[in-house]
């Protein structure tokens, strides 16, 4: 629902740049004026439209207009011709909008390689302007999903500001590589340098918190972006509406991790693993990461198998200092690891294995952990590993 | 073949561990005097007959008359009984065989977290001894296994020694952690800190270069014994039979690990992943292990499928610097990369995917990787993830 905050408009309409004809070009309009914030990919090999956005971010000081996402091609791996496609692209987009084109920022997902199709995107532009609405949120979200089963939308509402949010992952129809794109807006008035600040604060951590499968997309992209339309004084750090603006990004935020997830490639169970007692937040994220991603965890909760013994294989090759004989594991609310060790009673048969299992027949497995005494804490959103994440990334040989 | 140097006798019987009734119980002797050295993991929570073989070696200084190894129970996630199981079943055969406890070198394979069968295998053990014999290796093999569906055996020769190895891994009955252990041994004399240097030098790099799904075990061990049966004066570092062992000694752990990745928990195809050009050989070693590691590069050798673009996603979230324009990826002798980008040549109809995916119908699928003109070097053999993996680590729940 990225046009619930007031003053943006979105669009989504097919192009024809995907096969099977679906929507598949999104435009986001901000009022002039609008401050934006982006987080990108840490993959070193970074997709052409995420080395523009970025530059133009630094160019503008944080000031956009538009965002244009396409599905079907990620225009990723096509060197200087992708970064000129990109800016052909947002360049024409410019001119119809009458903005400068460095206000305008592209995001791709789709094939890695294949070139972007400028002029189909070029001839299909008037008509994605002209269907631009502070309705269109629905159809944008549409438009950037690839193998997604489900938009993601979001929004919640703080201290009179509002704030929406669309994202779209993950995977392909295709078999390439999935890509995660988040988009957030809010009417609240932020200068550039406060809204880098929010990203990072509120947005960064809900989105690094989730996995499917330890894959860093050469195209994920989160922006952010404010439109000051709710009017007001600037929101700032350090005040109680900066609190509230934060908090509500946060939960829109989690609600579009959250739907991410559940929606990711095959998935048949989310995995909520929580860390809590390691040395510090970086290690606790490490050990959470660890567990989320191990394919042994990952296929023991696809078979509802607690399999306390994956658990502990996975915090020990985390690469974090650890004594084994402070490890504490619980499957919901049974623990399977006591100081380090698997009870007797788990391989017994009074049950413990038995209602560790019965408590993953949900659609959630909540997995915490305790390393110690330590600060430390941290959580993670994964998914199991199951039959569909081979099927579909393996069997559809492109 | 373990036995094939002179010296070494083996044996190998059912003791009642597995539920199966197979063979779960293979001891390995070696002459008074004999030397000996282990790799272990590195997971934090280690098994005890890991931390026990270490501690013995450590006192011993690197002598060993004998090493006991059980299929069926892992003992690991067993806490200090788990340790105590480990010297009362060592310590009982050291009594029969009349040598000291610390000369015998335990290793275990199985389930996480149940009890050692003390007593089951303290009965087995006066038939086992009985049983050891030089023709003992196949049934060594054998006993070593959990859900291997071959037995891994290897030897080589070299100036006049002899060198033989026996391996198991990767998965088990009931779906818990996979194990890795692999033991060769050599007539040849070499001195304990010798044996230690061979050790470092001839297997590590052979065990340490594959990986079936990124999950290092608490139980992997290596174990290298000399016997000095041959006779002569000791091998020594610097000279040409050093050399000349050295070399034999790595034939046999690279054709262990061979044989380990083929048979790994549902592969279909083993993947040869040679990088090259990197600043160093660590940077190469996890460019190749980031690849060889991706669920997203395993489904597609799957289906087949050459996928570059999954390709360099993995290099560029490996965690190392890199210039995206400088990687060549060849699939066998397919370029599907050029200086960063997917030519457009591989969409077309020309082939170029279609001649890498001919590339990928044998059981070995080589993968060659440049990404620039550094002298780092390195070689990491992983296997394709199948609903066969799935289907073992996932179905069975236990």
């Amino acid at each position: 629902m990225i046009t619930y905050p007031l003053g943006f408009e979105a669009a989504g309409i097919a192009a024809g740049l995907k096969p099977s004809g679906r929507e598949d070009l999104a435009l986001l309009v901000a009022p002039p004026g609008a401050t934006a914030a982006g987080l990108f990919t840490t993959n070193r090999v970074q997709a052409a439209p995420v080395r523009l956005a970025r530059e133009r971010l630094g160019r503008t000081g944080g000031v956009a207009r538009a965002v244009l996402v396409n599905s079907g091609q990620a225009n990723a791996g096509t060197g200087e011709r992708g970064l000129a496609d990109a800016v052909a692209t947002t360049d024409a987009l410019a001119a119809l909008l009458g903005c400068a084109p460095d206000e305008v920022l592209p995001c791709s997902t789709g094939v890695i390689g294949e070139p972007l199709p400028v002029e189909a995107i070029r001839r299909a532009l008037p008509a994605l302007v002209a269907a631009r609405s502070p309705e269109g949120s629905a159809a944008f979200a549409r438009a950037i999903l690839t193998t997604d089963t489900v938009d993601k939308q979001a929004a919640a509402e703080a201290d009179g500001y509002r704030v929406g949010g669309a994202a779209k992952g993950v995977g392909m129809v295709a078999p390439h590589l999935a890509t995660m794109l988040a988009f957030v807006t809010t009417d609240a008035p932020v200068s550039a340098a406060d809204l880098s600040v929010l990203a990072d604060e509120a947005l960064r951590p809900a989105f690094e918190a989730i996995t499917v499968d330890g894959c860093t997309s050469t195209n994920d992209s989160v922006l952010l972006l404010a439109s000051g339309a709710a009017d007001g004084e600037p929101v700032v750090p350090g005040t109680p509406a900066w609190v509230a603006l934060a908090g509500a990004c946060r939960r829109v935020a989690d609600e579009l991790a959250r739907r991410l997830i559940a929606d990711a490639e095959g998935a048949e169970h989310v995995l909520i693993v929580d860390v809590e007692g390691a040395a510090s937040e970086r290690d606790a994220g490490r050990l959470a990461r660890a567990v989320a991603d191990s394919p042994l965890v990952k296929t023991a909760a696809f078979g509802r198998d607690p399999n306390p013994g994956r658990i502990l294989q996975a915090l020990g090759a985390a690469g974090v200092e650890l004594d084994p004989t402070s490890i504490d594991v619980w499957i919901a609310d049974v623990r399977v690891v006591e100081a380090g060790v698997i009870p007797p009673a788990y391989f017994g048969d009074d049950g413990l294995r038995a209602s560790a299992s019965a408590a993953m027949a949900g659609s959630e497995i909540p997995v915490r952990v305790r390393v110690g005494g330590g600060p430390g804490t941290a959580r993670v959103l994964g998914c199991d590993l199951t039959y569909g994440y081979v099927r579909i990334n393996g069997e559809y040989t492109t």
